[in-house]
């Protein structure tokens, strides 16, 4: 298909100009062919008329755990422990495949519905997950959670290797594979060796939770000594390319390990304040010159997978923790939230911004609203004004996935249908 | 007119009652005149069919600027001081009458769109906020904020009293007025005290911004010995019923005469975040017995007059602050937005929560969204997962304001027509 979008502002994100005002942004089947002046011989199968509107490379949401929408809202405002233990774990364990399938559609439609095109993903029945990529044409690196549980190693490293051999590569390269030890408080030293040995045999990076809370670095220290970065370290986790949720309780030698070895840190400041985990120094980590992405976590935590909501977040509350009003300005929280969250998947030869040659997960945003006048600065106006409400029009791999707010590849009254269902009946199991 | 909102789940606000399930509001023309089960002999001139929907009382903005919407974007990122001095006063200092006149309607537009449906407004040509209550249908109080300025300082309280002649009481007393000093480091004891003979003589509240930064709060020390809270209850200013707007920087013997005295206090997160002002410490004055409020500030520091956006950071900012999961509960801070906000403006006698005899001010919340499902917990729903624009219906002094999203007073397309238009003309002079 050979699509035209004319006539429209663009926020690149490529590093060199924060805004090309009033171009042409021509794509041949999933790739960006042209961007600019209007050609005459440029023929198109379809046009979209991009006045009023402003375009931008889709959202990367670089951490989530997509089937866990059916349990948001179910268990807040309680202490983190009894959160865990006494609400999410325990239903989490009568969780079946079918559940995560419609609460993963669920959160594409939710995700596609607030402008992101691609997620990394840390759950179980993954399959389910895949399945959903396939049907929604959204772009997503599967990651099963490697929890250790006596007998159940081997079991799980399997499932993995399954899941890569079905799916990585799968859907016109939409679909990558990565393997994903949970957390160094759940994986022992000589697991997390085997998980390494697994990644480097299936040449794919890491997915990881690294020092999310304040106990979590204070039991490290007392189990080995070092802060759970310095620790996976020295088991020589760096070695593969790895995306470290979270980041929150990090001291100078651990971020200087994360900038040394290129490990990208993702920052999830909605879920980090809705469990009190605190506050990710995330200036001081771009500054010094840590590739930090964006992500929502769970929808249990969040509670939503709104990435303009975490875009709000990452360029206010830093200003205020830092006390410095020009922290985390508008564009640096959107590149966090674009090509930060590419590289962070090692897909920025593909995706992160709209350049010529790049795949084409291009968002339209309605800046025709109340709440966006009048026009001053449309950098700005996305990081602070724009509500997911205002993407208008999805193409994710050259695909046109949602046009004025109507989804193309998902029934959603099916999925609101089934996911309610779904929840009712995994509560009362 | 006799209104029949029909089978709605009900979140109240009424100390009593978290959620009623399924029942049915039946308004008489301004009044709500029941609740529950319905009875034959109601007799509705219209009825809304609440299936799928929420009620809950009309969010109210207890401080904000709304004539700011004009330089919404327009200057970001930058150090505060030079934010207003290099940019907002000198854009300020052009403003006329019609500019205000139609940033106000535009933010008006926006605040109903989100759910808002009373507000407490700091400005200038406030005549212009006063017609846009009466066109808009709008509940709102106006205050002339009062610099004081060598020569000008009787002129300024003569447009507060002309203010008052004018509005006061006016569109079925939905309007009210009240006196503003800006803030003590802006006027002098002698000024303050003038001001505070007017509000004696116009038998009317104050509203004040107090320790909104780190820096006021040292300057005033410098100056007075005091903090700010100190120095005007010194000045007697709290024997006039008071709303403070910010309180960011306050000490435990500032929260205690903020307690003793009945003062209100204003939060606005969004705006102390952007602005890096800090965090108000309001966990501890709400324990305290401090009624604390909730507001968005003007639009230059927020970028919105979103009060569901205000609503998720209060809730969820303080938990990371605090390092306490539970710190303000989404409960409280729905309180916060609504029926604190009606007790900072003197009128919780009439609006802030839904009950038999107090004026129809209410909300339907749309639930039948994807970001919403499934549904376990509706007040959780409301804090953590809701979006402004997920408002679909807004009842204000018993008329319909806005129905399945449609305006019905204002010409939404004609004032931001006008407002990008002044807007241009503003920058431009």
């Amino acid at each position: 298909m050979k699509l035209l979008i004319k006539n429209i502002n663009l926020v690149p994100i490529d590093g060199k100009r924060e805004l090309i005002k009033n171009t042409n942004i021509y794509v041949e089947d999933d790739r960006i062919a042209y961007i600019g002046e209007l050609k005459e011989d440029i023929k198109a199968d379809v046009i979209i008329d991009g006045k009023g509107k402003v375009a931008m490379p889709g959202l990367i949401n670089s951490h989530t755990h997509i089937g866990m929408s059916l349990l948001r809202n179910y268990a807040d405002d309680l202490p983190l422990h009894d959160w865990l233990t006494q609400k999410i774990w325990p239903t989490e364990a009568n969780l079946r495949a079918e559940d995560v399938y419609w609460g993963s559609l669920l959160s594409m439609v939710e995700m596609i519905q607030s402008g992101t095109t691609g997620f990394c993903d840390m759950y179980f029945f993954m399959d389910e997950v895949g399945k959903g990529l396939e049907q929604s044409g959204m772009r997503g690196i599967l990651t099963r959670g490697l929890i250790e549980e006596k007998g159940k190693e081997e079991e799980k490293l399997k499932e993995t290797k399954e899941l890569y051999r079905n799916w990585n590569g799968k859907g016109n390269q939409r679909i990558k594979v990565m393997v994903a030890p949970h957390a160094p408080y759940t994986c022992s030293p000589s697991y997390l060796e085997r998980i390494m040995e697994l990644a480097y045999e299936l040449n794919t990076g890491i997915h990881i939770h690294l020092s999310e809370t304040k106990k979590e670095v204070e039991d490290s220290i007392k189990a080995y000594g070092k802060s759970p970065i310095k620790h996976v370290y020295d088991l020589g986790l760096f070695n593969l390319p790895t995306i470290a949720a979270h980041c929150v309780h990090v001291n100078d030698e651990d971020i200087d390990i994360l900038k040394e070895n290129k490990v990208s840190s993702v920052n999830n400041p909605g879920s980090n304040l809705k469990l009190a985990s605190g506050f990710s120094p995330i200036d001081k980590m771009l500054k010094k010159g840590v590739n930090v992405a964006l992500g929502t976590d769970g929808s249990s935590s969040n509670n939503n997978l709104n990435m303009f909501e975490e875009i709000y977040l990452a360029s206010t509350v830093n200003k205020a923790v830092n006390m410095d009003a020009v922290s985390i300005p508008a564009l640096i929280a959107i590149e966090m939230a674009t090509i930060n969250g590419a590289k962070a998947l090692l897909w920025d030869d593909d995706i992160g911004s709209i350049e010529i040659g790049k795949k084409a997960d291009i968002i339209l945003i309605d800046m025709d609203k109340p709440h966006l006048y009048p026009i001053h600065n449309i950098v700005s106006s996305l990081a602070y004004s724009v509500q997911g409400s205002d993407v208008d029009t999805v193409i994710i791999d050259g695909k046109i996935i949602m046009e004025n707010r109507e989804m193309k590849t998902l029934d959603v009254e099916r999925i609101m249908f089934e996911t309610e269902r779904a929840a009712k009946d995994l509560i009362s199991r």
